[in-house]
């Protein structure tokens, strides 16, 4: 029997796309003269559709762009995740579900029974999860299908599921187990995946073939990376990451798999894999809107930096532009270290001098502001005034305007609503200030491409004379750890204070934080490449007055 | 046996604001000789604390809350809701229960059974379900505790569920029902409230007693209405709307309550509730955050003008001012009906000229613009230039900028990013535009406060000569209509045009919507009073191609 996997980028809502993809890949293996292909997780709708899920109108446009599938499941199975309606009164209104599609019709339907509804994840918000467990006949094979969470807790040692599915499918002697998932990406995330499948091999014993999305939707983004394994536990094949691709597996060649063979799997370094998946979320996010050109402002410093280099690797030099917006207050050698990096990436640039709107600012609000001192509020009049000239080229030459805020800024508030908080998605706010400057380094692994300077000198908003972050902010080592602690590890202040860091420190950073609520609610969807990224998977009241 | 109910106004996190509030209504309680004092659902933390409940310090903090209610529990017995941890591994972490306080202790905890997961629910990914069903035993009577959903699925006629809570109490033969809520508002929530708690009397032949909270968390809003039902199946009494109040019954006198008796109940008509709920959402948003003083573009129109009354009528005139910020494309009636306004209202008003701001700006940008024709990036300018200057005067002064955006705009993106959508509450984003001008009547009601001509022109933007809304949208009855289709029902294309609206006019309606989601993602939260509001209730894909 030959079953091939194919690991596609979905598109959320785009039914005639993915189809149309799914349709492509059929006939690949059609000519491998594959037995069965297997697509990923709610492949018929894309990953996650959040609360189109609620529209009837939706979930029969998936209905019918499975029948499409149904009728090209000739001569070869097809098995797809796609929404299914519960035909139950009680209960949630649908299952997220696997069809065994052959002979041209349905054959079978299996529900998913663990629905992750933690960080980004909301599936008990619209899916039943399956009371019924059966293993599908096919061509003399029983096959055991489950979809992404459901291999996941394995031996029941999950905390939060009390479930097994395969235990469940486990009498009735399957042969192999298809995942179909739609796992995301986060720089820890290929490692575990890989452990999750040994541990589930190690207790059934069976080949399995997981096939997961690539690409990205919006601020999640899907490695791909799926795995065939075999019986003995061994990794047989690793599809790569952030690519499509459709690839065709003899069963019994994977089932014979050697013990002692050498397994080529991808590395898995952090700072490589999040290079890769900052350059597929832009790529996508422009993709899948049917953009282009992006445009955002370098300063010289180090995030518009790194997330020039992203852009011009995501969407091509011919695509990007920059404004370089000195003030009075901007070096000399900010504006020097912008034009170079624009001529090293061959990004056209363009410099717009700030001070005469600013100037006008005043003036104007001159008779209003009498009495008053320069204070945050003309730091922040320079911000949002170059916020405004990048709107306004973007809205003049369609170029979408990318934020270049960090995790690090974005946690403790210090960024300008408005101004240099501004734009349709953050590239590197998933990142914090310390891996921002490892991802530079990386980007100049091969030579200078971000002027060294940019990464040596003292980070610097240049908003008033000779100013410098750690004016108001802790060192970044010291205030990434803490960030970390608190955010990836929900430690209270407790905790961190026991970890030997400053008390008043904590405290500080810890209000900070809990602060700046308001301010992140109204930031652009950040691309997602840690276990804890602000957005949709985390989810803080504002007016809340905890630790604040 | 007397029972008192306690209907506050909590604060998420202030767990030593909630205690010391909750201390007082126990006094009071025991002044007027009661045995039993109800509190709300997960009243120590106040609803909803949404991801601070990860955190293992906040749950220390809900335990320590308890704790010293359970030492206040003596000569009254204390029910209170606060969030308890699961002791299994398996399953969720929390339980959200409700606390049995008396003797000084803890006598027993009853944990929620229907967790909502939907709309801005999001209780299962934070709690497991009860699996045990035991009424308390107090004083010779036995006491059937539920938790707000608990008594919402009556006779299992709740789609969503399968399980009714009180149906697993009957065998023990409770006397009387106590339901700990923390029940959003929604116009017709009132209404709904009622119905479900005469469903369950009707069911089960006991007196019932419903505490909910009041006052607003963000955009969440409660409005009160606390209940205590008769077995006849009448309202005994039911609280104010959007106020506190602590109130000592006699549980004979409620079970004897006469099935003739005329009961008063307050009316519920949608849009005295809609302006009382949007100055509970302000005036709670300012004070939960320790602010005072607001700020907001006053244009003439009549959002600017329904959110100053409200404003004015929240934070006191004293708190609120407002700029007049003319261009050249500013009519005359607009100024002076603004003015008009603030006069009326008594708040401070400045006008600032933004043409010299908007020429500078065009100035700056010539040489890179050359070559292009007016266009919206040019009424962009002069939106952003507004959103600057009142962001300048909020940070030199103090004063929170609210955003006077409606719902309908909302809905199609017919406003600015950082411009006119700028601000750190939406007041009217929950409102369709016709509701606006229902409000804005509704506050005329006594005497002219809005100036008749901002009710009575026709709206427009004032961002070119002689712009009205009506030449880029439809009119709003209509678009009104459509909108409350597809965003209230969730009806499709296909079930919209089935009820007689044009074709091309809905498919481009939903279209805009869709394709709007990027500016509503970086929205100021909107007071919610409707069933189904943007930001936190409503999750969308930004990428995704579903009718866009």
């Amino acid at each position: 029997m030959k079953i091939s996997i194919a690991q596609l980028n979905y598109h959320i809502g785009n039914f005639d796309g993915n189809v149309a993809k799914m349709l492509e890949a059929i006939q690949q293996a059609k000519a491998e003269k594959s037995d069965i292909i297997v697509f990923g997780e709610l492949a018929t709708c894309g990953y996650p559709p959040r609360d189109f899920l609620e529209f009837s109108d939706f979930i029969r446009r998936a209905e019918k762009a499975v029948k499409k599938l149904a009728k090209a499941a000739k001569g070869i199975a097809v098995v797809v995740g796609s929404p299914t309606r519960n035909p139950v009164i009680d209960g949630k209104d649908l299952y997220n579900s696997a069809y065994f599609l052959a002979d041209g019709k349905i054959q079978h339907i299996h529900h998913k029974t663990l629905l992750p509804t933690y960080d980004i994840f909301d599936e008990y918000r619209y899916f039943e999860p399956a009371n019924e467990f059966f293993v599908v006949h096919y061509k003399g094979k029983k096959i055991a299908l489950t979809v992404c969470e459901d291999i996941w807790n394995v031996g029941n040692e999950n905390p939060m599921y009390t479930v097994c599915p395969i235990d469940e499918m486990m009498p009735q002697d399957p042969d192999f187990v298809i995942n179909l998932s739609a796992s995301p990406f986060s720089y820890d995330h290929a490692a575990d995946r890989i452990h999750v499948l040994k541990a589930n091999v190690a207790r059934y014993g069976l080949p399995m073939f997981y096939v997961n999305h690539s690409g990205a939707q919006t601020e999640v983004i899907f490695d791909g990376g799926s795995l065939v394994m075999s019986p003995n536990g061994k990794v047989y094949d690793e599809l790569p990451y952030f690519k499509e691709m459709v690839k065709t597996y003899d069963l019994d060649a994977v089932i014979r798999h050697k013990k002692n063979k050498t397994h080529i799997i991808q590395p898995k370094e952090k700072i490589a894999l999040i290079h890769d998946a900052l350059i597929t979320g832009l790529r996508d996010y422009f993709g899948k809107l049917g953009l282009k050109k992006a445009i955002f402002g370098l300063s010289g410093g180090i995030d518009s930096a790194v997330t020039a280099v992203l852009a011009q690797r995501a969407l091509g030099a011919e695509n990007v532009r920059c404004l370089l917006m000195p003030s009075q207050f901007s070096s000399d050698h900010s504006i020097n270290d912008a034009r170079q990096l624009a001529q090293n990436l061959n990004i056209q640039y363009d410099i717009i001098y700030i001070e005469d709107i600013y100037e006008q600012f005043m003036t104007t609000l001159k008779p209003h502001f009498a009495g008053t001192q320069f204070n945050i509020t003309e730091e922040n009049v320079q911000a949002r005034t170059r916020g405004l000239l990048l709107m306004a080229m973007s809205n003049k030459f369609g170029n979408i305007l990318l934020n270049t805020s960090n995790k690090s800024e974005a946690a403790v508030g210090y960024g300008t609503l408005y101004g240099d908080m501004a734009g349709g998605l953050s590239v590197i706010g998933d990142l914090y200030k310390m891996e921002v400057y490892a991802l530079a380094e990386y980007m100049n692994k091969d030579g200078e491409v971000i002027p060294l300077n940019t990464i040596t000198k003292p980070p610097s908003a240049e908003l008033r004379p000779d100013q410098k972050d750690s004016d108001s902010l802790p060192p970044y080592e010291l205030l990434d750890e803490v960030l970390f602690q608190y955010i990836e590890k929900r430690q209270g202040p407790k905790e961190i204070i026991a970890m030997g860091f400053d008390a008043a420190l904590v405290k500080r950073v810890l209000r900070l934080v809990n602060m700046s609520e308001f301010k992140r609610y109204q930031t652009a969807p950040m691309l997602r490449v840690s276990n804890k990224a602000f957005g949709m998977g985390r989810r803080m009241p504002i007016v809340g007055k905890y630790l604040s």
